[in-house]
């Protein structure tokens, strides 16, 4: 994994673990008193889900009760009002990892990729017997903080399958890019019967078989959380999490090919499948949304750099 | 508004009017044919919460049903993997707006800020009789995608108040930097009775009465999606979305404050506040937390950037 790279606006680095330090501390005092307060605070009825803070080893970070500024504190000023406004740290919600074969931006308060990118050409989805399914294993993904990574503890006992986003079949060409789609941030909670091993699956065999076929086959993949009115009338976004991370529980999976054929035109195909058992008698192509329909939800516009009027939508 | 600036990983020119206008189209047949079946696959009850495409203009975009490549078309060879990977398109969640006087993330999937940081001097929440909030009023921030942006109609008969983020009277020093806090993407729906009118007034006040007395304090405040564990035993987020652009409905708000005292000493409080009617007896620092968990509810760190153990830290 040592080619892996890593891309974000902001650093996560040094005060970390000075956080969790602090925390240890802080935890011990809020389980003996405040507890009950804060369950109440944050409108919780489990403390488990209370996003317990974890006691990181503290041994190499000396603790001090001093206020004054260490002598590395930045000291520079400020070139414009933003940097004065963000001196202290830029946050960021989005953490973009690229990978051997694939590109995905990481949610990091659903602990889910938000989307997964993918160029496949025939030879990353050729039979190769070299290359096996069976030597890749799951991996936590140790670039995505510990505040933020979802672990293989927070799928067990779920009900989930780790669903793949990037399939790990279009990745046939090195057993290295197999392995890199069995990392976390590569991974979803989906519903295993019905809809990861049967309908979701043969999705994701529909895309070999266009790539197969075809010059390039750009693939974006993601969750989707979609509201639903209730019978208050009201419109509400609910969806499960898992395990002591909140890891979320996608309502929805999109994925949209951008296929150019080998005689360089191209067809833009939106799918949306609900994460349910679905019945086996349902066509792919029942599953065609409008293109916009995912950007709403999603938040982000798709291949917003190809002119629309130049291809091919596919779309119910 | 001349002086608002802008910056996103993510490209929005271009293609954008091309969807509408091809949404437009396929929006037609959706109503015709194929509604019943959408509704059901993205597992709603009322297409009210279907994302309706809107359709924009279309006069000046010609529409076409050729599928080949157009001359303007990007030709040049890709210099990675990467690159070649999003050859079409890099889709962002993230959209960084910086006004005057504040700096926010627009979290584009619930049309709510993620975060809004200010950096408050006395100067900015000393009495100024020329500023007056009377003049200002609510704007639609216009450099938010459509598809993205939430709307003075999203907000009518909701039953919400339309909450600051950055406070309007902590940026007293000019009227254009007041004005600015009521663009649509610095605001969020609040509870206003015991909330917005009451207990989290209290907490801005306290904010400037602080800002008042020190050197400086940097401020940031957002809203929280926090999870609760249900009946059944399993854990849900879940949140209402208001109007035709599902305004996500914040469960919880929060506001980290990091105040420089007249001595260079720090100070950092974490407050969280459920956006509900909240008693009046209620003492502010019994809405302190720890910032761990506000940071792994949110999704990043904050204030990362200064070292944990100079500062003092007060929470709970």
């Amino acid at each position: 994994m040592s080619s892996v790279r890593f891309i974000t606006t902001a650093s996560l680095c040094g005060a970390s673990m000075g956080i969790g330090l602090f925390f240890g501390t802080k935890y011990e005092r809020l389980k003996k008193g405040n507890k009950d307060h804060l369950t109440h605070l944050l409108h919780l009825t489990d403390t488990k889900a209370l996003f317990v803070p974890s006691v990181f080893a503290s041994s190499s970070i000396p603790a001090t009760t001093s206020t004054s500024m260490p002598a590395t504190f930045p000291q520079s000023q400020p070139v414009n009002r933003v940097s004065e406004i963000m001196k202290f740290g830029f946050p960021s919600l989005d953490q973009v990892r690229s990978f051997d074969n694939f590109v995905l931006s990481y949610d990091r308060r659903n602990r889910n990729a938000q989307w997964v990118f993918e160029h496949i050409k025939p030879e990353h989805v050729m039979k190769n017997e070299n290359i096996k399914r069976g030597k890749s294993e799951f991996l936590e993904d140790n670039i995505i903080h510990t505040f933020f990574r979802a672990t293989k503890n927070d799928f067990k006992n779920s009900g989930y399958d780790r669903g793949h986003l990037a399939a790990a079949a279009n990745h046939r060409h090195t057993q290295k890019a197999m392995d890199q789609t069995f990392t976390l941030s590569n991974v979803s909670p989906q519903v295993g019967e019905g809809f990861n091993r049967d309908a979701w699956n043969d999705l994701e065999k529909y895309v070999r078989a266009k790539a197969r076929q075809s010059r390039n086959v750009y693939c974006c993949t993601g969750p989707l959380y979609l509201p639903r009115r209730e019978n208050d009338g009201k419109v509400y976004v609910k969806y499960e999490v898992i395990g002591k991370n909140n890891v979320a529980v996608p309502t929805h999976f999109f994925k949209v090919l951008l296929i150019e054929n080998n005689q360089g035109q191209f067809e833009l195909m939106p799918f949306v499948m609900p994460n349910q058992p679905l019945p086996k008698d349902v066509k792919l192509k029942k599953y065609l949304v409008p293109l916009e329909s995912i950007e709403r939800a999603a938040g982000f516009l798709l291949f917003d750099k190809i002119p629309r009027n130049n291809i091919k939508i596919i779309s119910g």
